[in-house]
């Protein structure tokens, strides 16, 4: 199934995937699932925040649902996210092959923006379910041409006034299970290839936007300047150290933009965003007030002004211990293993009993062209993954 | 005239303008500029690098040349460019309402591409023009979509086997001046609001690519990374110590992109431009000798590594001294002013007599909204621009 995608959302620039959410290449792999879904048999509808959901029986209360999202980070590999839609769907032709007549309704889900590469929150889909962001601001949430998610929302037919919270689909989901490529290497090369998640570090997205004045860089001296692009270098080696320093922390600048980023003029203002985890959120918040505290002074040596944004941040989340005990009765052979990724089951967890299953990815590189899975560990993924869904149904 | 302007290319994210050459906003103002010309009996022709010429008398060779460009940086002010090309049409007409009939055809050029702020080559059609630059590389230097300038200069009506030297075009300039906004505060706010240009500083754009490992921001321990975001930092800091330490210098990192970019994403490669600039070239050279050296350090130290490619270089030049020492005379009042900006009239002076006048700026702020002309100085450099090409025909 993977392999009939390759073609969508291939970026010639960045190498790898780009499918943001809603994009030309996300909407063809929408399209796509809910074919697929139709030629099984599946009922298929979108709710009022667009995630797509696929009925193995009638829609109903405390269902089991499984699935993942189809949108990338720009530059992505080909299996964080299709590779969990793809599998469910390949779980229910198991099922279905082996003759098995649900005692409960199934549905497969894909979850818009889980990676936030839009509009800068990860798991929209899921957090807007919940209720775990406002509804008015993540409608206010801009992209990078500075279309608000009302407004593309909208054109991909969401009604905004009913964007929000929708206890009603929440309640359908009696347990979620995510499976989901391994994005680390906690799977050794020569043990299984599929794992039980046990846990998501708690992690967040803080914006920092540094003040300069704006100048020529040719004509201004150099004892004249206030660049926002010096205080910036010096934040991003402050994150770096901060993380270093602090054991199980990780503290990632993977994006900036200067204003107004021509060659032969100084920045009148940099953004940059910091992504930082740790297993324990009282150490994530003093990690980002430490690399708060050293951009301002550093911002300040230059004569620049600083301003910190919390655009999102998820506790450390601990998945459904008696789900995921009774999926590692099922698959003895899996080891547990806790991820530094964020998921939309990290987010549901704190809903619905939630798990996950990860599938290994040998080199550990995920968020990258190098991300893979071999056919052999998608195939065992597949098969543990109809196995949980029979053990639960 | 420049007020009647200000709605074209208004860039709502940056503020000011931005105007990138064979843009709708510049594409706009060579039309403004065409109807200008044709308004006040000019032959207006574009020749095959896309300068546009407007003739004051038949086209002849050794013709009085004046004129500036129209394109801007990013998110740039209303003068630079512009008031050059405004001040010239100004100055015609002051010198029709003088009566004065030319013994010489006067030309008004307008250049594309002065601030090389879509293909990164500046003063792109002067350097086309006289041949400064290889037309073959010209031709495949790429804007931010990988649009070459070959094809944007094809659909803009251009021949590109006939981009390039242009001898025949170039023996019509007997002798050049160019009108410019003042770039730093050279001009106090008491003294003259004009100034002769005697030299430009040696300037020149160097492309630094950090090579690293992209990967996942959550899942990545620290000690596992090759980020190249590290690595760029501390060049950003090198080029900052390299110009603070020796005098006269100015060194710039005001253009940066990580790719892919993304929040959760460790990136995999880092671009990033260096400006650099000093009266003495060898001294500009020893200092991109010495950043990238520096460069070449950090970024083994990180595991990552770095390309560095020349995009331009121009030597410092002086302006024609018979044709300035004239110029001055005809200007008693105005200062000898020497400018860090690279200029058009700095490429042609490789060629034919060339000079400048430069208009105060009372910030000294430029390439950017702040860039400031008041009504006194635009009028002043308009008569003073009308004085000299009098005085020169």
């Amino acid at each position: 199934m993977l392999r009939s995608l390759t073609h969508v959302g291939q970026d010639p620039v960045r190498g790898g995937y780009s499918r943001p959410v809603y994009s030309t290449a996300e909407l063809d792999l929408r399209s796509w699932f809910r074919e697929q879904a139709q030629r099984r048999g599946l009922d298929v509808e979108t709710d009022r925040n667009g995630i797509i959901w696929a009925w193995w029986g009638p829609q109903q209360d405390g269902a089991l649902v499984t699935g993942s999202h189809l949108d990338s980070v720009p530059g992505g590999g080909a299996y964080d996210g299709p590779l969990g839609v793809a599998s469910a769907l390949a779980a229910v032709d198991l099922l279905k092959a082996r003759g098995i007549k649900p005692a409960r309704s199934l549905a497969i889900t894909v979850f818009p923006e889980e990676e936030g590469s839009r509009f800068g929150v990860a798991c929209l889909g899921s957090r807007l379910l919940t209720g775990s962001i406002d509804a008015d601001r993540a409608l206010r949430l801009r992209d990078s041409d500075g279309d608000t998610f009302a407004d593309v929302a909208r054109s991909n037919g969401l009604d905004p006034r009913h964007v929000g919270p929708d206890p009603d689909a929440l309640a359908r989901i009696g347990d979620f299970v995510e499976l989901h490529v391994e994005q680390g290497i906690g799977l050794g090369a020569n043990g299984p290839g599929i794992a039980v998640g046990n846990s998501v570090l708690g992690h967040g997205r803080w914006k920092l936007s540094i003040y300069g004045q704006g100048n020529h860089a040719g004509t201004t001296l150099m004892s004249d300047r206030a660049d926002p692009m010096v205080a910036a270098a010096q934040i991003i080696m402050a994150v770096r150290h901060a993380a270093a320093r602090q054991p199980d922390a990780r503290a990632t600048v993977g994006r900036m933009i200067p204003v107004p980023g021509g060659t032969n003029v100084i920045a009148s203002r940099v953004d940059m965003w910091v992504d930082a985890r740790h297993p324990n959120d009282a150490v994530t918040a003093h990690l980002v007030e430490e690399i708060h505290g050293r951009a301002q002074r550093v911002a300040a040596e230059e004569g620049c002004t600083v301003k910190l944004t919390e655009e999102s941040y998820s506790n450390t989340v601990h998945f459904d211990a008696s789900l995921t005990g009774r999926i590692g009765a099922m698959l003895p052979d899996a080891p547990m293993l806790a991820t530094g990724a964020g998921h939309d089951a990290g987010v549901l967890a704190g809903f619905v009993p939630s798990a996950m299953l990860f599938v290994r990815n040998p080199s550990g590189i995920s968020h990258s062209p190098e991300e893979h899975v071999t056919d052999a560990d998608a195939d065992a993924g597949a098969t543990a993954l109809a196995n949980v869904l029979a053990g639960l149904l």
